[in-house]
């Protein structure tokens, strides 16, 4: 059977191409459940990347020739700040801001992160759910060989350049999956760990305390999409991270994170080093270019979870 | 003696066109200590409307046809959040959006709202000194006959139309004027009441504890210019919230609530009630039609605190 309803874990940029996919073919069936370990308050506002990139991918108004960003954005307040004296690492065009703004004034009055990023995706026309992994503040800090710093400031401000040694998730022990993400995961037909960063995007979802055993529990079988295309990272530092954790870049060290989880995963079809036996596996090339790329991996990765879907 | 370190307080319309006008005269002498009572917090920004318009009168960026906001712009921000659901009544544009975020950020990361003044200020090229009245927050209520409500809500969202039974400054007991307004007034040659709204621009500056007694132990002799020309306002609801508190909407009225601090008033010469003879009166066409008309206002009342400045 073609799984019908179904969840994908997503960082904001191979998973939600992904999930922009499955938007296509399941359209408010689908849910996806986005890493929070990036957000960053900067410049008065409440940074929340991975779900907005998401929701941007998902509405039709992301930048698609830079995979992030809003098509066509102006910066008139950000560089009026800059022009007033603030930082200038961390760039934010006129509408992203806003988003960020609306998010913080709605948490403020009272509102749950997963209550303001519903409204975000409803005024902006996206059909499938796009739920934030938490409601706690969770913080990704990158340790490096010169010191430890938030992981907006290791990738923008830094590019990426100093050697990783390790990742800490701060306040990871205090948040729990948000209810809404929980009860998506119980009544899914199908749940997708989606090709985004194993280590800092899907890393900080699965270590949510209760979030490994709420999928384990789940009647879905459980696939994942490996961020791997023919060995190599389309973008952002995968590599790196994976070296820092002492796993090798290809769909056997993305396995390996998600042991004891995997049903079956998807592989590029010129990976050099699929996953062991015991998860079913399916090879395809991941390249997801286009809407109609985007849609032949969903409907690849649909093909597998549905195989995968027994009387149980 | 023409004085050359002077003093204005004032609110953002009547008094930033004169502050404009006096910092033609003076440059760097000049300081505006501005009424924050009308401050106010939305849309995740930290608005602070008298300090804001004053400045943007002084650096050359006030859409003078208006007589607020900035010239030329834009509205991306502001249009993208109601969009989302935010709440449309109170209007930023992007530029101002700007200003009002980073003086948010500024003080969240301990710095004073004069610094964030002062830096806003100087980064736009202002000459004179805009300071803010307080540090601490007070804000005016308005009675009304349907009850109170903040002055923003007031003005903006019901366009001034509830009837005004009275005006209470939330606050007022727990602030004080700021360091650098005491220094200020203190060190200045002369002193002057812009024509601001009495009762919501000027009131709150006056009101706040120890004011009084700063501008009366002043060394430097106290002027007030009327807001009033030919018996008319020129802006803004100052003849109903006059009435409001038993005033009447002349240059005598006005002189009433100033009692105790005025050594001299400049009048509008078409006034048809001006003060009592214990005023040193002067009288002047007090309309500000442009740059040469804001400047012959200030001359005037240059003119009028020099021949009060004696040997004391």
């Amino acid at each position: 059977m073609t799984p019908e309803s179904v969840v994908v874990l997503a960082g904001g940029s191979g998973g939600a191409k992904l999930a922009e996919g499955l938007q296509q073919l399941l359209g408010e069936g689908l849910s996806v459940i986005a890493n929070t370990a990036d957000d960053v308050e900067i410049l008065g506002a409440d940074v929340s990347p991975d779900p907005d990139l998401v929701t941007y991918w998902l509405c039709g108004q992301i930048d698609e020739a830079s995979g992030w960003g809003l098509k066509g954005d102006t910066s008139t307040v950000f560089d009026r700040m800059v022009g007033l004296g603030a930082p200038d690492w961390f760039h934010l065009s006129d509408r992203d801001f806003a988003t960020c703004l609306y998010r913080r004034a709605y948490v403020q009055e009272g509102g749950t992160r997963t209550g303001a990023q519903a409204q975000i995706a409803r005024a902006l026309g996206v059909r499938a759910k796009v739920l934030p992994m938490s409601e706690q503040p969770v913080r990704t800090m990158v340790r490096t060989t010169e010191g430890s710093r938030g992981l907006q400031q290791f990738l923008v401000a830094e590019r990426a350049e100093p050697q990783i040694e390790g990742v800490e998730l701060e306040g990871i022990t205090g948040a729990v999956p948000s209810p809404e993400a929980l009860e998506a995961i119980a009544a899914a037909e199908a749940i997708v760990i989606g090709p985004s960063n194993p280590v800092i995007s899907i890393g900080p979802i699965l270590a949510l305390p209760g979030m490994r055993e709420a999928l384990a529990d789940a009647r879905a079988p459980i696939v994942a999409v490996s961020p791997f295309v023919a060995g190599n990272v389309l973008k952002g530092p995968t590599r790196e991270f994976m070296a820092a954790i002492g796993r090798p870049a290809t769909a056997t060290g993305v396995a390996s994170l998600y042991a004891g989880l995997l049903d079956g995963m998807l592989c590029d079809e010129a990976d050099p080093d699929p996953p062991p036996d015991d998860v079913v596996t399916a090879a395809a090339p991941l390249l997801m270019e286009g809407a109609e790329g985007r849609k032949r991996v969903a409907e690849r990765t649909l093909d597998l979870a549905g195989s995968l879907i027994g009387p149980q």
